[in-house]
């Protein structure tokens, strides 16, 4: 059988978006469904299976060799479960034996939604053409992947790239995830528009008191709305200058809500890029917004799928 | 001809070792010089020279296939050049091509201190086994190398895993290097005693202020010297965290003159690392003391030549 497509999954707390996707990234064959966070595991699959359904009933379907996962983390490759935070009903949840049964035995590639989202910009974005690439996503948390030597990194269990829950401030402020000052804690949209609320910032007549709304304000020369964006952009710079200096990335990639604010948020990144990444073989790291737009992580699921497939050829030869 | 050996160079800021090495990582015959650091930098390569010309008058250099370089950073794989902090001499000097000449024309490799150390821990000492390892060494610095995948992470120029320049602290002391809350910075050596000093401790009859001195003063129950080494572990922790959340290690292992304090080291830093290391796929991290002697650099410098000459023979079937 000629199996020139892969399908892909793409797993949030908001919706779970299935794809049939071919060798060039295009998406010929979508489904979609609002996933229901709160209930329980059974429900929340019973969703996911939906889109399969919508999927394999298509007449592409066969064309298909592989299924690709990226799933809202913690996920863990290796056992082929997940546990992601806000959808408490699947905690070591077999997604990857429920997804096989349903796709017919096809083999099935998992991976964190961080990691396919480098993935997507690294095939088809921003990170083209860059064989060590940090790609993150600066929204209501903060996630990352990584691409090394031209290859992602998933990491064993699929999780690399969480430059969320590093600490850049050793005695800050606690995070939800128990440890402290981590780059999420400050950069985050939420702790973006919590800082700015702390210091006097105070919303217009629509009362909009998000990052976006901060984000304007910053624009406009609100100096409190100014100052809490610089402040994210520090923690951002050392967390993407301790990951160049750890690992020789040449690119940073920042999509996500936050990651459009654009001058706000790059101008004082570059700055502080400067004070952060010192080392003679970080200098030229450059930070560049995301190209891939709400299909990234169908496309990075994709893309991940497909480097399986390439990898078993190889290893049957 | 038959080469079964490599050739080994460990260059550094008090020392240059030299070594053939066979296959199984014993170092067969040794040469070495002291580092004329102050001198300039035609004077430091008559060192090398000196040592390597004690190699190849060995019957045994006719079996040498490579030269593997472990030396001071920061390195420069790709250009083939190094800039040692500690041998000013030495700018963007053409380290990788004097050597090959004098190795009548040998493939070169060429790789950071850390690095070295890290191939040694995992070819023979306490990262044996393990397919993702940081190995570092705390000492006058901070350095380090990484395992990912079971091979050698040197990155494109060689520096990878310099976790001594990492900021845990974005907000924290000026680092030499020009970053501020580095590890280093918290957790070298001479900031252990200079924290202590700082904080009242006091040397005893011998007037010994070393990092080694405070160990024994912490293994007294000296309570300065106690919380000296308990900020040094915290700072220890939190980057060991942010490497394993980045891109996903089991074992951290610890060498160096500080690495040797021993349990007033480990034992708060196995606590903070449960502070910081936090998300579900971190949680079995280990840290370890090194296994490894002196011969360390030497050891990771012929691993690191052997791998690359594994990859041409793989490439050139």
């Amino acid at each position: 059988m000629h199996t020139d497509l892969v399908a892909a999954l793409d797993i949030g707390g908001t919706k779970i978006a299935g794809a049939l996707v071919d060798r060039q990234g295009r998406i010929l064959v979508r489904a979609q469904r609002p996933t229901p966070a709160r209930e329980d595991g059974e429900t929340v699959m019973r969703a996911v299976d939906a889109v399969l359904d919508e999927l394999t009933a298509s007449p592409l379907w066969q064309r298909a060799g592989a299924v690709g996962i990226g799933s809202a983390g913690p996920v863990d490759a290796t056992a082929g479960t997940v546990s992601p935070v806000n959808v408490p009903g699947w905690r070591d949840y077999p997604l990857v034996s429920r997804v096989r049964t349903a796709a017919g035995g096809l083999p099935v590639e998992l991976i964190g939604d961080g990691v396919a989202i480098a993935a997507a910009e690294h095939w088809q974005g921003a990170a083209r053409g860059h064989d060590n690439a940090l790609c993150m996503v600066v929204s209501t948390g903060v996630g990352g992947g990584l691409v090394l030597g031209g290859r992602l990194h998933p990491g064993p269990t699929g999780n690399a790239g969480h430059i969320g829950h590093i600490s850049v401030d050793l005695d800050g402020d606690l995070c939800p995830c128990g440890s402290r000052g981590c780059v999420e804690r400050i950069a985050s949209g939420p702790n973006i528009a919590r800082r700015a609320l702390d210091n006097g910032w105070r919303p217009g007549p629509d009362g909009d008191t998000s990052a976006a709304a901060v984000a304007a304000a910053a624009r406009a020369g609100d100096p409190v709305a100014v100052a809490s964006f610089e402040r994210a952009a520090r923690a951002l710079a050392a967390g993407i200058a301790a990951t160049a200096t750890l690992v020789e990335i040449d690119i940073a990639v920042i999509g996500g809500g936050v990651g459009k604010a654009g001058e706000v948020l790059f101008a004082p990144l570059r700055q502080a890029l400067t004070e952060y990444a010192t080392l003679s073989f970080v200098h030229r790291l450059a930070v560049t917004p995301a190209q891939m737009g709400t299909d990234a992580g169908l496309v990075g699921a994709a893309a991940a799928a497909l480097a399986r497939s390439a990898d078993a050829a190889v290893a049957a030869v």
